[in-house]
C-alpha cells in the first residue's frame, strides 16, 4: 500500500546533505541514502531527522542510515548508532568511527529546519523540470505578456493585459483574468482562478482550485431585496506566500483585499474582502476571516477558526484550532474557545445546564448573600 | 501597495451620478470625481458615502470631493463642507455654494443602497463589456441552445441538451452539463460546474469554483458497507440568486434541491440535497445547510454557521456566525451559540469546568436544600 | 418548479423491480411506475418506500401506486392498499387483490436498503451511458496509458506516466497528474484534479471540484518566516471510495495519506497529509481531519466537525455534527460537543458566565465548605 510511483528515485550522498544542510556529518560521506522516512519507519536507505528531545529520548527501535540531530543529543545518538552498529554487526560492542558508518549522524542547529531545506533539494532532484514556453494548447490572449522564461499548461487561458514573469508557471486549466499578474517564480498549479487585476508577488505557490479575486460578498438591503455593491477593488499578494487548494481570496469592495509577504494559507480558508493579513502569518485549514479585518504579522490561525468581520488582531496572536474569534485581540498570545466534546450523553447533560448557565449563577449568588446574613 | 491595474479610469460628472442614485446634489454638477472612497481614504478627486449617524459625526478628518448624506446629516454636512473649503482656500470662513464647489453633497434618503447603485453605475462605465459570442476554443455538443445574443467562454464545455439564455454569460471551463438550463442574463465566471439537468433563473451570478448539481450524499448501510442512493434530482435556482466561489450545491435525492430567488451566498458554503431556502435569504462563507433542511425568507446566515439536516427555520430568523442550529426555530428573531473565547488559560479552566457542569448544578441543588431544611 | 428535463423517462414494471431488489410482489407484475417518490409527494404512478415504523404509522395520506415495506408492516400495509383501492374505487370496501392491484406492495427485510438498490437501477435505465474513447478535444501526453473502455472527456488532461483503467470515466476540465492511477470503473466528475503520483481504487466517484494530492501543509520556522517542507509523499485510495465536490485530500509529507476502501467523503472536507482513514468511515459536509491523524473503520463523522492532527479514533466511533475531537478516542461510542444554540440574548447571558465558569465553581466550593463546618 502507499507505493509511490511516477517519480525518478534519489540516491543522495551524506556529504552532498550535509553540506546542503549546513550540518557537521559524522559518518562516511560516500554512503547514499534513497530515502528521507519517519523514525519509525526507516530502514539502512534512509535518513531520518529527531525533532525533539522527545524523539531523542526514543531512539533505540529506529533502523535509519543516518539521523539529523542537534548538538544537545549529540551523546545519546552516539549511543544510538553503536548500538545499531552492533546489532548489524551481530557481535559484541562497536563504537567510534565504525558505529557511525553504520549508523550515520549529521548535527545541525536545528533538525526540523535542516529536515524543511532537505525536502526542498530532494523534490528538486527527483522533479522533472516544468519546460519553459507556452503549450500549444493554451491560450493567450493578444495583450497579454508571457516571460520567455515562464511555462503556460495545457488550456490554460491569459486574458489581454495579464503579464507573467520569468520562471512563472501557469498550470493547466487556469484562467488569469485581464490585467493581472503574476511574479517571478510564481507557481500556479492546475485549475487555479487568478481574476482580472489581481497581482501575486514573486515565489508564491497556489495550489488547485484556489480562486483569487472573487466578488466580496456585499449587498445593500432594500425593502427586503438584497442590492449587489460590485467590488471595484482586486486582491494584492506579496512575495512568498502559498495559498492552498479550493481557497477563496475575495477582492475588495473600494480598496484591495492585501495579503503580505511570506503568508501560508492551507486548504479549504475564506478570505473575505477587505480584509489584511500581516507578513508572515499562517491559516491552518478551513479558517476564516470575514471582511474588513485586520491580522497582525507573525499570527497563526487554527484549522476552522473563525476570525469575524472588522475586527483586528494584533502581531503574534495565536488562535487554536476552531475558535472564533469575536472581539478584537489587542496583546499578542494564545487564545482559545473551542466546546469541550465529550462522550454524548455527558455533554447533553452538560448542554442542558447550560442553557441555564446564568440561573445557576443567581441561584448561587442569592445562597451566598444568605449565607452572610446567617 | 494595491494600485489597482488593467481596469480603465472613470471620471464622473456629479451632476451625473446624483441623477443616477437620485439625489439632491448640493454643488457643481460639471465637477468631477474619478473614485469611490472609504471615508478616511478619500482625497478630492473621491466621492464617498456616510453609511451612519456616527461616520456623520466624525467627518472633520474627511478629505473627499464629494459625500452621499442622509437628510438628516444635512447640517454636519454643510459644516463639514464648509470647513473643508475653508482649509483648502486657507482663508477665513467659506460657506454657501462656494463650500459646496469644494466639498459637494448628494443628499438622497439611503446612502448605503445610493453606494450600492452607484458602485453598479461605475463598474458597467470601467469594466468591458463582454463579447457576445461562443469563443473559438469553446465546445458546444449538438443539441445545446446558445442564444445569439450570449457569450460563452475559451475552454467551455455545454453539452447537449443545454440551453443558455439571451446575454447570458458561460465562463471560460465552464461544465454546464446536459439539458442544464441558464437563463437571461446569468452570469457564469470561470472554473463554474452547472451538471446536468439544474436549472438557474434569469440575472445570476455564479463565482468562480462553485459546483450546482454534484451528488447529494446519500447512502444506505448494508453490513457495515454503504450502498450509493442514486441523486435522481437536480438543482432549480430562482432569479437574481448569486453564489459565491467554490460554493457548493447538490441535487437532491427525488426531488430537486431548491434556491428561490433573491437569494444570496458566500463562498465555500454547502447546501446539501432536498435543502430548501426561502426567497432573499442569505449566507455567509464557510456557512452549511445538512440535508433535507427548510429555510424561511429573508433570513440571514453567518458565516461559518451550520443547520443540521431535516430543520425547519422561519421566516425572518438572524443566525449569527459560527452558531450550530441543532432544532428547528419556529419564530423570527435573532439565535446564537458560538463559544465565548478567551486567553488560552482562562478557556482552559472554564473548559474543564465545563465538562463537570451538571455536577455543578447538583451540588447546587443540594446546597439548597440544605440551605432551606436549616 | 423543479422540473426536471433533459433525462429520459423510466417506465419501470413492478414485477421487474421486485426482482432487481429481492422482494416480494403483493400486486400485478405489469403495473408500471414512472417514478420514485417520497411519501408525502407520491402518486399513482409512483413507487415510494417506507424507511421506518414511524412511517408505517403514517401511511393514511399516502397515494403512491407501490411501497416497499419491511415485513413486520404488512398488516398496517394492506389495510392501507385496501383503503386506497376503496377511495379509488368511490365504493364500499375494497380488499385482497384487488386492493393491492390499485395500491401495491414490495415486502422486503430492509426497505431503505432496497430504495437504494432501486435508485441505482433507475439512474442506469434513464442516463445515457458514457461513450468510450478520448475526446477530441482532450489532451493525452506521450506515455499515458488509457484502457480501450475508458471514456476521456473535452478539455482534460492527461499526464505522462499516468494510468487510466478499464471503464473509467475522466471527466471534461480533469488534470491527471504524471503517474497517477485510477483504478477500473472509477469516474472523475467535471472538473477534477487528481495531482501526481496520486492512486484512486476500483469503483470510485469523484465529484466536481475536489483535489486530490495538493502539497500537504508543512513549514518549518526560521526566524519568523516559513520553510517549506516539499511533500515527498502522494495520495492512495482504496476501492469503492466516494469523495465530495471541492473536497481536498493532501499528499502525505513522507508516506502517502490513505484511504482504505468503502470511505465515503461529502462536499467541502479536508484531509490534511498523512492522514489515515479506516475501512467504511464516512465523513459529512465540512468535516476536516488535520495532519497525521488516524481515524478507524466504520466511523462516522458529522457535518463540520473537526479532528485535530495526530490523533487517534478507534473503529465505530461515531462524531457529532459540529464536534471538535481534541483528544484520541479509543473507545467505540457517541461524541458529541457543540454549543446549544438559543435566542441571543440568552446566550449572551450565558456565554458571559461562561466565561467566569471557574469563579461559579470556586464560589460553590467554598459555600459547600462553610456549610460543613457550619
Amino acid at each position: 500500500m502507499g507505493v509511490f510511483t511516477g517519480a525518478p528515485e534519489v540516491a543522495a550522498r551524506l556529504g552532498d546533505l550535509a553540506r546542503e544542510i549546513g550540518g557537521e556529518l559524522i559518518g562516511s560521506p560516500e554512503r547514499v541514502v534513497t530515502r528521507i522516512a519517519a523514525l519509525h519507519d526507516a530502514d539502512a536507505q534512509s535518513i531520518g531527522f529527531v525533532a525533539s528531545a522527545r524523539f531523542a529520548a526514543r531512539l533505540q527501535d529506529c533502523r535509519a542510515g543516518c539521523l539529523i540531530i542537534a548538538p544537545a543529543w549529540r551523546e545519546q545518538a552516539l549511543a544510538w548508532a553503536s548500538t545499531q552498529a552492533s546489532a548489524a554487526a551481530g557481535s559484541g560492542p562497536v563504537v567510534g568511527q565504525v558505529a557511525t558508518e553504520a549508523a550515520s549522524l549529521i548535527v545541525c542547529d536545528d533538525p526540523y529546519l535542516a529536515y524543511a531545506r532537505l525536502s526542498q533539494w530532494w523534490q528538486q532532484h527527483r522533479a522533472a523540470p516544468v519546460a519553459a514556453g507556452v503549450h500549444a494548447h493554451a491560450l493567450i490572449e493578444e495583450g497579454a505578456t508571457i516571460h520567455a522564461s515562464a511555462s503556460v499548461g495545457p488550456f490554460a487561458f491569459v486574458a489581454r493585459g495579464a503579464s507573467i514573469g520569468a520562471h512563472a508557471v501557469v498550470g493547466s486549466h487556469n484562467h488569469i483574468g485581464a490585467g493581472a499578474q503574476l511574479g517571478e517564480g510564481t507557481v500556479l498549479k492546475p485549475r487555479v482562478s487568478l481574476l482580472e487585476a489581481c497581482v501575486l508577488g514573486a515565489g508564491c505557490i497556489v495550489h488547485s482550485g484556489a480562486v483569487i479575486g472573487a466578488d466580496g460578498f456585499g449587498f445593500a438591503p432594500d425593502q427586503g431585496r438584497w442590492v449587489k455593491i460590485e467590488q471595484l477593488g482586486a486582491v494584492w499578494i506579496g512575495d512568498s506566500v502559498e495559498i492552498g487548494a479550493n481557497t477563496c481570496i475575495d477582492r475588495g469592495a473600494l480598496d484591495d483585499t492585501l495579503i503580505e509577504e511570506g503568508v501560508k494559507i492551507d486548504n479549504l480558508v475564506q478570505i473575505a474582502h477587505n480584509v489584511r493579513v500581516g507578513a508572515h502569518t499562517a491559516f491552518a485549514g478551513k479558517a476564516g476571516v470575514a471582511g474588513s479585518a485586520r491580522i497582525g504579522k507573525y499570527c497563526t490561525i487554527g484549522g476552522a477558526a473563525s476570525i469575524l468581520g472588522h475586527l483586528e488582531l494584533a502581531d503574534h496572536v495565536h488562535i487554536t484550532a476552531c475558535t472564533v474569534v469575536s472581539r478584537s485581540i489587542r496583546k499578542s498570545g494564545l487564545y482559545s474557545g473551542s466546546f469541550p466534546f465529550d462522550d454524548n450523553a455527558s455533554w447533553e447533560k452538560n448542554a442542558a445546564t447550560l442553557r441555564q448557565l446564568h440561573t445557576l449563577r443567581d441561584r448561587l449568588r442569592a445562597l451566598e448573600r444568605k449565607n452572610k446574613e446567617s
